[in-house]
């Protein structure tokens, strides 16, 4: 049967990229304003599809910001239900001109996609609804319940979801959530990742003087914006990456002896990874810390942007008034966010320089997660990656973070498997982001497998 | 005849105010590119202009980017020649959402006119030309020979204006300068400069990894340019704002007592200082230095600006390529440019955090600079100041830069009388500069008496 779902997706392979091309040229960046219509346009894309593939009880749902889209097929009693997830939105494409073809007109180069979204979430959650029309297809009828719940605010907070999780566990209700968000380990190579990293998203600003002042009069006396911040920020990490912040690491939960042994099995190359992937001249943070480890089971802070003063071409002289930086925690399974950002508030407090006012605004937060790799879900999701793949399922984690599987947890108890078909290199929230074409079709019949076997 | 003068300015100042508002119409934004139609036509406004009061010769002089305008009057044959510098160019307005009228709109209100250079220099050199035009008018002469040399890029480093006083000693040969480009120490006190800081402009870019990476997926391991730009630059000082760049503070020279102590009986108020023109909760800087000392004959090292990543509304979670600052130096008489960029370059090696590439270009760079309060020009000028504000005339420095004044030094060898109109709070490169009408009727008395009394 799974041999037939194969042999529809290399049938039907350009007609189901023509459709995902479709997909991707609705730009549509959940956190720019100026973009909601677009946002608007492709939750509809998304109801149409599902609607197509078969899925019943379509509906684009309303909420504060993104409207969700549901859909279910409920036709297989005594079967397992599977809860799919994924995102319709997507991250805003600057700096421009580093991309090489405009960021929503996908075109195929090397056997990949370009365009933003294809693999972050846009070409991912799309397979989920591509297998379903596979079996449709092939079948007549799906091999266990499903229900879908697409978001659109995946790269802006989640807010509308996880509230809308909270409020309807009944509706939700299912043995296992699917999500395809994640990367293989290395091309070709089968991997679930069986852990996450949660994420704090915060704005500071730091107000010195009332107005810009000019920095040749009041040079040496009057507070700067800017220069108020950076002392801050500097003090938050020491000079190997090590987070001063009091109690960021009183919760930190170290991985399994176990754990740790078979990431040092994965083929990964440090070299490789600074040149190829990292491109700068050497690696950072903790120097007793595998880069895995680093990248996978330790904390981080990290500066997303900071802006503040004249930054146009020439010179302007000023102590400026204000200054503002994006400023995010990754936190490892076990930590609370409440508890890391009262931390970092009282830290800011108490090393906030003279003369400088500092406000913090927290945008998210969301806990790391763990997932236990015996569950029988996962062990078949495993079995069916490694079937369309031919090689054996490593098990990984991912310093990311997918707050939906936390809400999944704590609301409708059940776990999540992590079964992405990104690759390393795809750039995702960068410029030239793409999705290999060939993990599109693998990941159809992967979930195909994955639906039959899951359901026999 | 002076009273004459005074009499012709108060008869003609609404006229003598409606051409100023012309002048200021011109938005002359030398830093930006986009304005240069703008300078050129602020050039010719002041060409014009220096005719119409009776100026000869009068010549644009292009340059390599914003021209020059030059005029004589040598008809006093025995009599000293003053050479009368100022410039037409403006800092940029922005941020222009602060400004209550817009910059480029002179409007009246409690006796200022608003307007982007109206005090810095538009106001204060048109004050030159104007008294020209009154000791012309009331006495069919002018006491004694007059060059002019006006600029159109004090505001982005007066890289022309160097190059001509420099390959034209003869041409501009004089006997002294005049410069109106600062301030009166406090309203109706007059004030003579005796002290400039040079200044060193640079900007600084960070490159971390290749491209923006996903700041879950290599968030610990990769580095970061803003965050490399904040360690670096936050090491440039401790938290009193003592600078950490090893021998910057070699060649500082200390003032003499009694210059230190003619300060301490300005009438100085460091919690008004604060409040009113500062406007932060506290002052910073140099503990055992007095507030005028931070601000006059210490050197600084500020940031004006600062640029990476993501700053748009809402979250993005990247890990920046690049990250840029706009840094500058100001230096005390007797401290070398050249010695001091040195010190910084070498600096910033020594200091670049790991995995960050720093280049630091430098935009421009001038002296700081002492004239001697005995020369005979600067004690007719005391004298005229003080004829016509009613005060005895108080000595101070500016913390800010001119750095034509060392090039008048170093190729005209004339010291530079600084008689300037400004008030403290005219909100220089601010939103909503201004200058006190009647302090541009008085300078307009006060240069007119300082021409007759230094020709007869």
């Amino acid at each position: 049967m799974s041999n037939n779902t194969d042999a529809y997706v290399r049938q039907h392979q350009t007609r189901l990229l023509d459709e995902l091309k479709d997909f991707l040229r609705i730009p549509s960046i959940s956190t720019l304003p100026e973009n909601k219509p677009d946002v608007e346009r492709a939750a509809q894309f998304v109801a149409k599809s599902l609607q197509d593939a078969g899925l019943e009880n379509v509906e684009i749902i309303p909420t504060a910001a993104h409207p969700l889209v549901y859909a279910d097929w409920l036709h297989a009693p005594g079967k397992p239900t599977v809860l799919c997830y994924g995102h319709y939105d997507v991250q805003p494409p600057d700096p421009l001109d580093l991309w090489v073809s405009p960021p929503f007109e996908p075109v195929e180069r090397d056997g990949n996609l370009y365009a933003r979204g294809s693999a972050d979430d846009k070409g991912q959650m799309y397979m989920h609804i591509k297998a379903v029309e596979a079996l449709r297809a092939v079948t007549g009828t799906l091999p266990l319940n499903l229900k879908f719940l697409i978001e659109g605010e995946e790269e802006c907070g989640g807010a509308s979801v996880a509230s809308y999780v909270e409020k309807n566990p009944q509706k939700l209700a299912a043995d296992v959530a699917l999500v395809s968000d994640t990367a293989l380990y290395a091309e070709g190579l089968p991997t679930l990742c069986t852990g996450l990293r949660g994420l704090i998203y915060m704005e500071l600003e730091a107000t010195g003087p009332m107005r810009d002042l000019h920095s040749g009069l009041y040079g040496g006396a009057a507070p700067n914006a800017v220069y108020g911040l950076i002392e801050l920020l500097a003090k938050a990490k020491d000079a190997n990456g090590v987070i001063q912040i009091p109690g960021v690491y009183d919760d930190v939960v170290e991985p399994a002896a176990a754990e740790i042994e078979s990431w040092q099995r994965l083929p990964f190359n440090e070299a490789e990874f600074l040149k190829k992937e990292v491109g700068s001249t050497e690696l950072t943070g903790e120097p007793d810390r595998t880069v895995l480890e680093r990248v996978w089971s330790r904390p981080t802070l990290e500066v997303h942007g900071i802006a503040g003063g004249f930054t146009a071409a020439g010179a302007k002289t000023v102590i400026p008034a204000k200054a503002t930086a994006k400023v995010s925690m990754r936190m490892v399974p076990n930590q609370d966010p409440e508890k890391i950002i009262e931390a970092f508030k009282e830290w800011v407090k108490q090393n906030t320089p003279k003369g400088i006012v500092m406000e913090v605004r927290v945008l998210s937060s969301g806990s790391g997660l763990l997932v236990n790799p015996d569950h029988k879900a996962i062990a078949v999701a495993a079995k069916a990656f490694a079937d369309v793949l031919g090689k054996q399922t490593v098990f990984v984690r991912s310093g990311g973070s997918i707050p939906i599987v936390g809400d999944f947890a704590r609301n409708l108890h059940i776990p999540t498997i992590l079964m992405g078909f990104g690759l390393p290199d795809d750039g995702l929230h960068s410029p030239n982001e793409k999705y290999r074409i060939e993990n599109y079709y693998q990941g159809i019949m992967t979930i195909a497998h994955f639906f039959e076997q899951y359901g026999s």
